[in-house]
């Protein structure tokens, strides 16, 4: 299960500690966009210093931060937004389970992003501070996934932009469920194609493939099975940060993301089908092997006898020794009738196993 | 799971997109029926702005668009009925789960209407709207299933009329969770008649008929499950949409929905223990194969040795050569000896298989 | 599963709709009884018109109708006790759930009735009215089960006329709950019997029988399942139709319907250990046969390869042919030699397999 | 399942019918004591009249009743303490499930007291009523377990003498539920025996052994499951007949139910992982058994082959018949090549299946 | 599953006995921490009555009583800080399962500390007691798990110091969860590589190794489950013992435990989807072995066959006798045209197989 990479401290350390950057790994990138309902506009920001004069306007803010951000980002995060050290520890430890923490002043959200790539699935960790006019979003791995919401937000006829910084939040959430959609297609569609491969040639990869697709379905549904609670759970929280009409739409988030769980759900029902025809696939096939085992034994066995029989010298070759040392041998019609007693015995073995149906 | 349609836009696309009608696809086809306690009358229109008169009237209307709308049709509708946009988008993306969205001014309900058709479950979405004195559904596939309530509406002494429009959308979701029953049933005896044939001569295919139940089950558990929480959600929203009366028929609905959950759990049950019997049939047989063999390997097996033993050439046929090289051959009755051992050591073989009750 | 007839309407049909009674069917039974305190009379009544007049008499009265009501009877019965024609539709379509229907003036129970015969489960279904001062019994199969009752309330010391008429409904549900009992009892006889043959000789049957077994246990579950939520609710209902007295009675009842499902859950884990057993039998007796055949065979195979070996005609008989043309054969001892070799190579493999407990 | 003893009036029978004691049985035996504060003594009483004056007094009073009780005692009980017939029937009706009755004026309790004896569970049935300032207990077989409970009355300290007769009860439902911790840890001890064995040689009598200890498990659960709730109903129920003080001591009584059901869960799991062991073992044991026989058989077949290849009579033993008859037989180096051909086949095959590690 | 190491009573032994430490049992050592916000200092104490004076103080006391406490100590204790003798019980029966308590003056919690020692995993019990002021923590086994709190007790800038004494019980608690982290983590990394092995290698220990790792996850399962329980009671516990800023971070620790039966999940569905590849390894590699022999079999069987009756001695060597005994063996090309019948039916096998797929 490496692919659940789940970070934590060893037991004993304070709660809140963030550990440095690991040596090499490429400083987290920001990204900021301040937008009103008229006019959208990206800006190019250093560090988290220069964004503050955008938090002081009325327009919204999205601060996302791209890779692994330092601990003296966070802690300046902390600071300037005024989030406690556990969220903070949280997101620098990836492999969160998904989770919702309302704190007064803002919402600490941590998301799962699945994502297919080289027949594997991983999660990425899309950790999210939801304020009073900003959203900061931090997704743990090297490629930006909001690209498309950033689109629309850009749009002239942006929804997004016409209403509060919460609905940002639902479009962020919106997109990371749905991301399940896709990837538990894509594995549903690998599991179907096994199927057609079990029934026709069961292999000693099969098992090794039925085993990767049951675990890569373990990884889906632990991470995605929380998430259902996680919307549930910002629509049951009573504070003017998500406003009435974006509840609407996190209604319609709850019913995609419990959709998802259904289609994990059917991927699971395929994958423990195919173990089963796999295992029964191998007891028909062991079934038609010792068949056919068993008749061409039962058919040779009694022909090889009667031939080792009239292979026995008794009487040394010499017909004189005595009448009763194998007289057969010695007939004019001896090994014709050989022949027609093995040809008989084979043939009623033949007829015995055609009725039991088993050739 | 070909069967579950599932549409889902691209994870970041803006909420309550509609997409285009696929090209080559007929339009859908609009009937409206309107009636009063006193009449039913069904009026052909060609638009749904031809609808809109009809509104106005203190009458029930009923609006039934068969087919897939067009995303033209559906914003109409939106304005026309104030509908949210995320509904129109679930009418659309077809393949939706069963669920009830009260929304103030009207009800929004997805149900799944399932259909038995070459040998497999089908599934098709029924999208309700029902509001203050008209009902509209859509149907996604082909045929129009509602007939039979058309022709009750139109009887003389149609008890729908004599009721305001829940009873109506009443009428409407017992027909689609009664064809449930239908369904089950069907599925049902076909698992029945495999059961036979399990028992008598399990083959090949009858993993994949098993497969392909099971799989058929899963179809329709998926979808009716959420339909039994649907009838009890409305049953426990507060809203004079439905009226009291009214609600003791959603009952009596709700125990049916019970009811078809009830004989697909029996069916379930069947399919496992379908598999069960398969297996232990095909595990049963296969003992058969293996006494078979070995009771004509153990039987042959020292006869073909003896007879082998009397066929080697210790002295070269020479009987001279020395008086211990196979005496046997020259004994007066060595040849009957043989038999006689052999015979002897089947019947003795036979005996010790009978008595283990092997044949 | 046959045995649970559910009949049930086409799908459109209005509700409430009650079909003609089959041709030939033999009209269903009417017996009246009236009782008080001091006394108990059982009156007899052609058709429902009979039973008015003791209606309005302050003594309860019990109707018992036997076998499958008319649809005039039934509608008849509605009219002049006031019943919903959901009720009555229920009665007629045999199969039903178990349940509960409290209406105001009346309550409405459909029962399960289990009963054993010819090897199989049967369900009666069982459909109740109370009333203010009246009980209506249903019963759908031909023989009446409520004999004992019938006899109880005729006895001169009888506890059932000296309270209101929801102690004769608890009478008469302790009988159907306490039918459980017996009828699994029954199963679980049988599968205790069927536990030895498996484990002494499993045959082909076996698995019949189990798969037998289970169907009953299954049609068994679902009915009496939600017999138990069916005391529960009328327990929970609040309404003077049940008086406190009776409630201490029936809570007696409820137990015995947990009891009921104790037993049928001890039965089912009995079925599926059965099963297990059975397997495990097959298994290890095809143990016992190939370990018997690879016995044999491997004692067997290497002599009948050393007497295929001297039985080889390298020099031809010809003993001067070549001093390499297997001088053994030519040996003075060769023959002895030959034959202690044999039994060598059996005594090794003996003792092996004898080693390794193979026999 | 003969060991749970469910009695059971046949259905229709009226509640509370107490039947007459089985013949030839024992009388029960009445045992008395009475204690305060400072002291305790036992009273030798013969009837249940005797018992009477001591009701009467401050002190508190324990009725011990063990064996079988007579009808005509029940019914005396009943009446001198104002007790329920139901409950009456349910002392009589051994193999209750444990309950709590919470009557306005006393407790009616069963709890069941499980007993290994002869390598079986069996559970004896304990009923007990509860009333300001007695206790009465039944206990369904021979010999009397609350032996240490009375010890620890009569000794000088005893903390029980100090409170309230609720004490007692918990005195009593301690040692009832602390049985089952003896019980389940002698039933896991015995499937850790077996475990070894199972490992070591898996024998026809292994599957019975286990079936056997998955029987005496759900003995065990079927009637300590409820237990748990027995005690909790008791904690939940408000009535001064439980003082707040032991109440305490309840809740520890509450926490050793629940451990007692993990321990038997750890029982069932370890059963559950026997059965895998077992039927895993007998499939490698095959395993075993049959690579044994491919080794030999695929040596030896060629072998047999080539021996009976040159024990051919092409020529007829007589060399100039025909040059292609069998040259290699007068071949001056035809038998070591015969020979070596074997020596190498043999070789190839053995190196081929020690590659694959079947031997 | 002597792992879990569970202490009880004898059955009727009065509550709140305590044993007498075992012969020759380490005497427990006390170690005595009191701190401030501006200090901590360790104080070596000899017994309880040494600590008495540090509670006075306004400082925080933290007692950790490391290895087996004697009776006497228990009770000194109870009587100093005022705990039930219950809870004292608990602590010396080690063994209980994860547990809070809370009593008006102090909470008592029971925790289990898993570990990994030789290849198993163990459970420590640690008991806690928190007071107003005072934390007494047990720990049952050797070594002191919690160095490392004392550790960052004593250091400078130590967040623990800053806040009442329930901060300390979170980070008690937060070590101690923490260590079922890389516990189950150690757990997972032993069966991924039981994974391959058995893939690869399928042998007679993988079934013990497999069974071993189940019983390993049992004993964690078993214990750490409560826990979670165990910490969202404390949340959930309306006192202030514990204030709003600890709740924050106990809220974090309960995330934790989650996490923690996630891993342990995880576990599970991995060693049951090893015993599966397990049995269809071994199922896949029989299938192996059978086709080897069958193929085997089937080619050498009729060639055998064939040798066998060109073995056969009918004329006895003298091509005179009858026309009709055995010509062939006189023809010119006999033998070559019986080696080539044995070509042709071995290479019309061997294609038959190969067509198959058996090779």
């Amino acid at each position: 299960m490496r692919k659940i990479v789940k970070r934590y401290h060893p037991p004993g350390t304070p709660p809140g500690t963030l550990l440095p950057a690991a040596e090499g790994a490429a400083p987290a990138r920001i990204r900021l966009l301040e937008y009103t309902a008229e006019r959208c506009k990206e800006i190019a920001v250093e560090s988290l210093d220069d964004c503050l004069p955008y938090l002081k306007t009325p327009a919204a803010t999205w601060i996302h931060i791209q890779g692994t951000p330092s601990p003296t980002m966070l802690k300046q995060l902390g600071q300037k937004f005024g989030l406690h050290p556990l969220a903070l520890e949280d997101v620098q430890n990836i492999g969160q389970r998904p989770k919702f923490d309302p704190h007064p002043e803002h919402y600490f959200l941590i998301a799962a992003l699945p994502r297919s790539a080289d027949n594997e699935v991983h999660i990425d960790q899309v950790s999210i501070f939801l304020g009073p006019g900003f959203l900061v979003t931090f997704t743990s791995n090297g490629e930006d996934p909001f690209e498309p919401v950033r689109k629309r937000l850009h749009a002239e006829s942006s929804l997004i932009r016409g209403y509060p910084v919460g609905y940002l939040l639902y479009a962020v959430l919106d997109l990371v469920i749905d991301a399940g959609f896709r990837c538990s297609k894509n594995s549903a569609r690998k599991s179907r194609h096994l199927e057609e491969a079990v029934l026709d040639s069961p292999s000693r990869d099969t098992v090794t493939t039925i085993h990767h697709l049951r675990r890569n379905l373990l990884v889906l549904r632990r991470m995605l099975w929380p998430q259902r609670d996680l919307v549930s759970a910002i629509l049951r929280e009573e504070n003017n940060l998500i406003d009435e009409h974006t509840r609407l739409y996190l209604r319609d988030c709850h019913d995609h993301a419990i959709q998802v769980m259904d289609l994990l759900e059917n991927y699971r029902d395929m994958i423990t089908s195919l173990m089963d025809i796999y295992l029964s696939s191998l007891s028909y096939r062991m079934n038609d092997v010792m068949r056919t085992l068993t008749v061409i034994a039962t058919i040779f066995m009694p022909l090889t006898f009667i031939a080792g029989l009239y292979g026995m010298n008794f009487g040394n070759g010499n017909p004189a020794a005595s009448p009763l040392a194998m007289p057969e041998l010695n007939w004019y019609f001896g090994y014709p009738m050989a022949l027609g007693i093995m040809v008989a015995v084979a043939g009623a073995m033949g007829l015995y196993f055609r009725r039991k149906g088993w050739f």
